[in-house]
Order: C-alpha cells, then structure tokens, then sequence
C-alpha cells in the first residue's frame, strides 16, 4: 500500500454547504459565507461544494444560496458546485451559474426515511428530471451516497445495494460519484472492497470518498482508499457539519487535516495547509464556537518548538 | 497492506502508569488503581504497565507504586509491568514483584532535557545499574524510547539516532522494545520506515508501538505499523495521559480505540471491548472529568438504532 501511494490527490471542500447546514445558531451573514468560499479557492482548493439550492424552510442557513452564488468570484480552474435536492433546486442552481450540479441520495432506507421523509427508490425517482435538466444544461450532475459505508439504523449496506443506487446514476450518464461514511462507521477493508468492486463495476465513474473520523479511523480508511485507486477526498474546514442520526457523530474530517496527512505521506494537493489553518481561525470567529480541528490545536507536526540545551522541569515519565 | 494482516496482536495497557501519571487533580485512591488494574487484567488484557516505581516527589500522584503492585490480583498469563527509572525504583519493583522492568529514555536530548533534566547518553548511563539489577534477578527488562518518532523541539529523530539508542539495550540483551509517538507527530511512512530497519537492524528483538492521535494519524499509523511486521500496541483507557511539552497533545490513543480498531480489521486481539467500555466509564467517575475516547463518546461500529419504517424529520441535506 505504502508503496504504491499516488502522487497527487483532489481536495473536495464543503465548508459552507455541509458545515453551514448543521450550525443552528444564528444566520452566518451572506458576505461571510462569500469571504470563505473566496478564501477557500485562494487557498488552491480545486473544487467547492458553495452551497445547497434546497428549500430555505429546511435548511434556514442557505437559504441564500442564489446571493452566495452571486456574489462569490469565480477563479479559473475552481469548480464551483451546488448540492440540489430536486427539480426546483437544480433550476436555481443553473440560473446562479454552478458549474456542477451534486446529487445526493442516502443508500438505505432508514437513513433516507430519517433524513428526507421517503425511501431510496423514491428519492432516486425525485432525482430523475434533475438529472434531465443538468443535462439539458450541459451542466455534469454528480452522485453521492449518504450512509454508504454504513447507516447508523442499519449497518454496513451489501455491496448490492451499492450497485442499485450508483447503478441508477450510471446508467443516466454520471460519471462522477461519491461515497460517503456519514456516521464514522467505516474500517480500512470495508473501504478497500467497497470502493475497489466499485471502481471495477462502474469503470468509467471516478469515485470520490466523504469521511468522518467519528471512531478514529478516518486516515486508515484514507490509506485504504487510496488502495483502491480513490484520488478524491471530502472535507470541511473545522471539520464542520455531522450526521445528526448518529450518537456522538463528529463533523466532517477537517480539510486542513486531509492536506495535513497528504503533506506527511508527500502527496501533492497543490493546497496551501497555512492558508487553510487561516481560514479555519476565521471561521471560529464566523461560527462563533470551537471547532473539532487537531491541527489547529496541535499544529503542524513540522512546527517545532526548536532544540533545549537545559533542563527546564523534572518530570519523570 | 491489507492482504497481508497479522491474525492477532498484543494490547498493552498503560492507563494506571502513563494516564494516571498525567493527572494532577486529587490522588487516586490505591484502591480505585488497583480495581482498574484487576478490570483490565479480567478484560482480557495481557500486559499492564501497572505502576512507576518513580521518586515520590517527581510524580506524587504514583507514590503508592508498591502498595498497588501488593494489591492487585495476579492473574496467570498476565503480565505485572513497571516503569523504572533508576537503581532505587528498579529495587523497589523488583521487591514489589513486577514481572518486567520498563525502561525508558527520551530519543532527542531537547525531550530527554525537558523531561529528565539530562541528556540522552547520561539517562542510558543511569539505566545501566538497573539493567544490571534486572539480570541479576532474571526479570526481563523492556526499553521504550519516547520522543522516538517525533520530537516538539527537534522533529524527527534519523534513524541513526535510533540504532544509537536502541542499540545500547541491545547489545546490553534487552530483547523488547518500544517505539513511542510521544507528540503525534508521525506519518505512516515514517512508521513504516523506522519500524521496518530498527527489525531488520535488531532482528532478535520485538518492537512495540506507543501512539497518539493528536494528528489524527494513528489509526493509519498502526496500518503501516502492521505492514512493518509490528504486532504490539500501547493503549490508555479512555486516552488518559498525554505529553507536557507539545502544545494541544492530546492523551495516548484508547485502549478502547485500539481494540474497536482491531475487531474491525477482524484481528484478534483477545480482550473484550464491552468490558473495556464499562471500565471507561468507571474511570471517568475515578478521574473525574470526561475522557478523550471515541467509543465511549460515538459507541462500536456495530452499535445499531434499528431499522426505521417512516420519516420523523425533514432536513434535507
């Protein structure tokens, strides 16, 4: 594995899609989720989940996706995404200019009930005219799943089911596929086989992986991931967001984390590690709590405190 | 790497000396150590670090080392450690009837300063009567070196500063050793590489790995741990313990942490996870404040809600 270690990686960041969703406190002012979104691209992050088109009755904090959109510069070669959930979504999507349409379904039921009031087969039927407008538009759609390396109702789904639900978007033309371990669930072989049998069914979808490090396990799965050939990895600044189904869930891997660990294993993300740890003091102030970031508490395993000469106390160990 | 893993480690535990040794609120009761030593030989754990026969004054709160060996239970099979750090500890263990004698020594003189007020070579030369105290009463003797992997003050140690020392309890028949993270800071190539030449270079002895999740790195260091052919693991109960020098370390990874980690890769290790949770949650009542540990905060992997049949909420991610 460690021997076989690609030379680049993708970071993906949802900062302000995914991390914003889950703060409930007050509304983060639109000019700052602009100003992070800005600061993100700057930092060298290729792609950006912006923001979700969806209803502003079930997600009051991006209820002003279509300003963020505006307002936001548009650096070349950053892609700038937006997460819809149906029909009426993709449309503003596509009237504020995203460059990339994101889908998302969770692969078992009991997530999906709990999450989005209907069954996967259901919400899959939801997303069908999404899938023709982007198409339409000449705008690619992309795919994740939501509990796919493991619901918090229902465990680690078969591998089948994993084939049913990218199989629909397969078949629809999507290339570009996520798979998500919502609730932290997920161990290195599990990571391995699912994403490699994946890989090898839908051979011309990349698949990008969506990690939480709930049980500590996050870097493993990485490493597993990058086994299986996965060279596209989700993560929020702050390691914001969650998964509110699953006891003691944390948010996602923390972005500065990712580019922290791909620095240490020598892969390039072409991303700016100082940058981002500015981003995530910034974003303290914004959210107005702490924020679930070993590195920005820890620092940077290259940071050294610089060589003693003399003893300063007595502790033995 | 994942092919190729070992079908059982060892779990060592340090919770009575490393984790308590870190905690400066009120004295834990001798009781209370030895009824979490009694807990944790019964969970299945086969090596305890049980105690530092270290200087009263230097750590108060184990200054009842040789009480705690007297009276705790032996379990057959299981292995009574104690941390020695000098020729009057290592009598003291020695008549408190430890069944192995752990050296340690800091790998980078700025830690071996900062934490012994000396440099590398002169604590290798105060280890050398205590070697010689062990041979004598044929109780092995086990050699750790902390900082081995990462220093705060100096970054990582060559590998050649690494043969030095570990090469002094060699060539002295020390045959089990330890490599210790002390600060987080090391990458899975790092371990991989250390681990691998310091087996080849001392191909009579064992290695063992002590680390910690500061960096969110360890489970993906044990990975690469395992690839090197390491198959001992040091754990603290709820991530007691932690490092003084290094700026946001946080405690030792879990024992609970390492064990669900295991039983996800479907490697045996022996010791039951629910017995090592229920302890958790004693020792939060001993301590008396909340512990750093995963499992106990999210639950296994394997804990589940159930299936649901309807929708109870809608937020729409």
């Amino acid at each position: 594995m460690l021997a076989n270690l690609p030379k680049a990686v993708t970071i993906v960041d949802v900062t302000t899609r995914d991390g914003f969703q889950m703060e409930t406190g007050p509304f983060i002012p639109t000019a700052a989720k602009i100003e992070i979104v800005n600061r993100i691209a700057r930092s060298g992050i290729p792609e950006i989940q912006v923001t979700s088109f969806v209803h502003p009755r079930a997600v009051p904090q991006l209820a002003d996706a279509a300003e963020v959109f505006q307002g936001i510069d548009r650096l070349p070669g950053v892609k700038y995404r937006a997460l819809v959930p149906n029909a009426v979504g993709a449309e503003r999507a596509l009237a504020a200019g995203a460059d990339e349409l994101n889908l998302m379904v969770s692969v078992t039921d009991s997530h999906s009930l709990a999450n989005a009031n209907r069954t996967t087969a259901d919400a899959l039927a939801l997303l069908e005219p999404v899938l023709e407008l982007a198409e339409r538009a000449g705008v690619p759609a992309t795919a994740g799943g939501a509990t796919g390396l493991g619901c918090p109702f229902e465990g680690f789904p078969p591998v089948e089911r994993l084939y049913e639900v990218y199989g629909f978007f397969y078949e629809r033309g999507v290339r570009k596929m996520s798979v998500a371990d919502t609730a932290g669930m997920a161990n290195p072989l599990l990571v391995y086989d699912r994403l490699s049998r994946l890989r090898e069914r839908f051979p011309e979808a990349s698949f990008a992986l969506h990690l939480h490090d709930t049980r500590r396990m996050a870097t493993a799965n990485i490493l597993a991931g990058l086994e299986a050939g996965v060279t596209e990895y989700d993560g929020a600044v702050g390691g914001l967001g969650g998964c509110p189904y699953s006891p003691g869930a944390t948010g996602n891997i923390a972005t500065e984390e990712l580019v922290h660990f791909f620095d240490a294993l020598g892969i390039s993300t072409g991303v700016d590690l100082d940058a981002l740890l500015t981003i995530a003091r910034r974003l303290r102030e914004i959210v107005g709590h702490e924020l679930d970031s070993a590195i920005l508490r820890a620092g940077k395993s290259t940071d050294l405190l610089g060589p003693r000469t003399t003893g300063q106390t007595k502790l033995v160990s």
